[in-house]
């Protein structure tokens, strides 16, 4: 049995969406997930107060009864306990799986950082509001359980990956959660963002980015309506920059803001995936 | 008399609005304006393409009958030219003022870095469209025709000083264009963010300001609503981040994306102010 800790490091989940999501895992053998109270706790933007929310990922991350640790949903506020969270991290810790995406992400950097457990880029129990997003959440639910078909398609085992929102990309870099990416395929996506503003933030985290063994890209999502066209698009964007920090263009990852967000474990994907 | 020459390093102005300040500066002896038809030119987001827009900085910085530099307008674009600008001014740039802010923040960013000239954060010709924009124009005005009452009123004269957008801040860290800060105090001002995005920011760009003299705070403003109260205001957020990077929080500086937005010349205001 696969005994999974959720709890929220950013902003706060529905109770009537866990009760789906409960539901939706009691049809998946062997694994078993357990919603921290915190999960739900709201205060102003974020679940809880800074110090509520690492107190929250902490006995998650450092119970001996749990395999991995699942966020439950982004939206902004990881980056405030990440720093602290992984220096509080005992051993047992290194033994666990590390799940979520967007905001998450602050997390898995800075764990991936410290090289403490396993990271992974997957869907959140919020996905379960998405369109579609049943498939989402039985996505990371079936890796937990051991089924890889719903890793990202190009990994290739051999190179090592991680995938980012390109916004929480960009804000890592300097940061001291920033981890080294030479020799790592990037990934990264975006939702919500004028395509001005991708430009930025690609030129922004391009200049963090050297020695990686390139750059893919996925799924940039509800682009708002600019007063003008910016005269590029999403994949364009990114290929400039590639080539103005001479990063390998990869081209694109299954990976997005949306219900189809494929699954991408940090560092080198296990050996015989079935996908 | 001192000419200046007006380009456009980011998107286009409007040559009506151009008529408007070529009216206010005929009314200010000893300033002589020049609008380069690059001003006017749009190409998608831009004022030009970026090769269009970088061959017009270079004209009016690489022109010895000029003595100052205004950039129209922001926006967004000057990040993407600004390296290749400064790789290529001749002596004659370096007896210019740089005059902007905003998206301009990339080009002050990179002339300081580079120490060529005097950059400066100063109301542009594009303010003219704000409400009481006349009297920003004419601060700029007046500051080229040697008048200093229009800078920001707590720059003492012995710590030198910066003042950016703290989107343009936080992106410039870590590039090629980021010029060291140590000693300086910083200000920095935002428009038209979430809070949640302004803490982002400032989690960001604090990571990048470490050995500064200290950080002042100008205005955060037309933040727009969101589904629920943040928790913290732009004072706390920043006095958060500053604690937490051990940067001083000297209070607020006179500086915003409004027609009261002071004038900053980067390094060292002249001595003998009159404000």
């Amino acid at each position: 049995m696969i005994r999974v800790a959720i709890c929220a490091p950013s902003t706060p989940f529905a109770r009537e969406d866990a009760a789906r999501v409960l539901a939706l895992a009691a049809e998946v053998p062997g694994v078993e997930l357990h919603f921290h109270e915190q999960s739900f706790a709201v205060d102003g933007h974020f679940a809880g107060s800074d110090a509520v929310r690492l107190a929250a990922f902490l006995e998650c991350a450092n119970d001996p009864a749990f395999d991995a640790v699942w966020f439950a949903r982004g939206g902004y506020g990881a980056n405030r306990i990440a720093q602290d969270a992984v220096a509080r991290l005992d051993h047992v810790a290194g033994r666990k799986a590390w799940l979520g995406y967007s905001d998450g992400g602050y997390l898995l950097a800075a764990l991936y950082r410290a090289r403490i457990g396993r990271p992974v880029h997957a869907p959140m129990p919020t996905d379960i509001r998405r369109a579609g997003g049943e498939d989402a959440v039985r996505r990371s639910l079936g890796w937990l359980a051991g089924d890889r078909s719903g890793e990202e398609p190009t990994l290739d085992g051999r190179h090592p990956a991680v995938a980012f929102n390109l916004t929480t990309l960009a804000m890592l870099g300097g940061t001291p959660l920033m981890p080294g990416l030479a020799g790592h395929v990037v990934m990264v996506e975006e939702v919500s963002e004028y395509l001005y503003a991708v430009d930025r933030l690609f030129f922004h985290a391009s200049a963090h980015l050297g020695g990686i063994a390139g750059l893919k890209l996925g799924r940039v999502s509800e682009v708002p309506d600019n007063d003008r066209p910016f005269g590029a698009d999403a994949g364009e964007i990114a290929r400039f920059w590639c080539a103005r920090h001479d990063i390998p263009f990869l081209g694109q990852a299954d990976i997005g803001h949306d219900a189809a967000n494929r699954i991408v474990p940090f560092g080198l994907a296990s050996a015989g995936r079935d996908s």
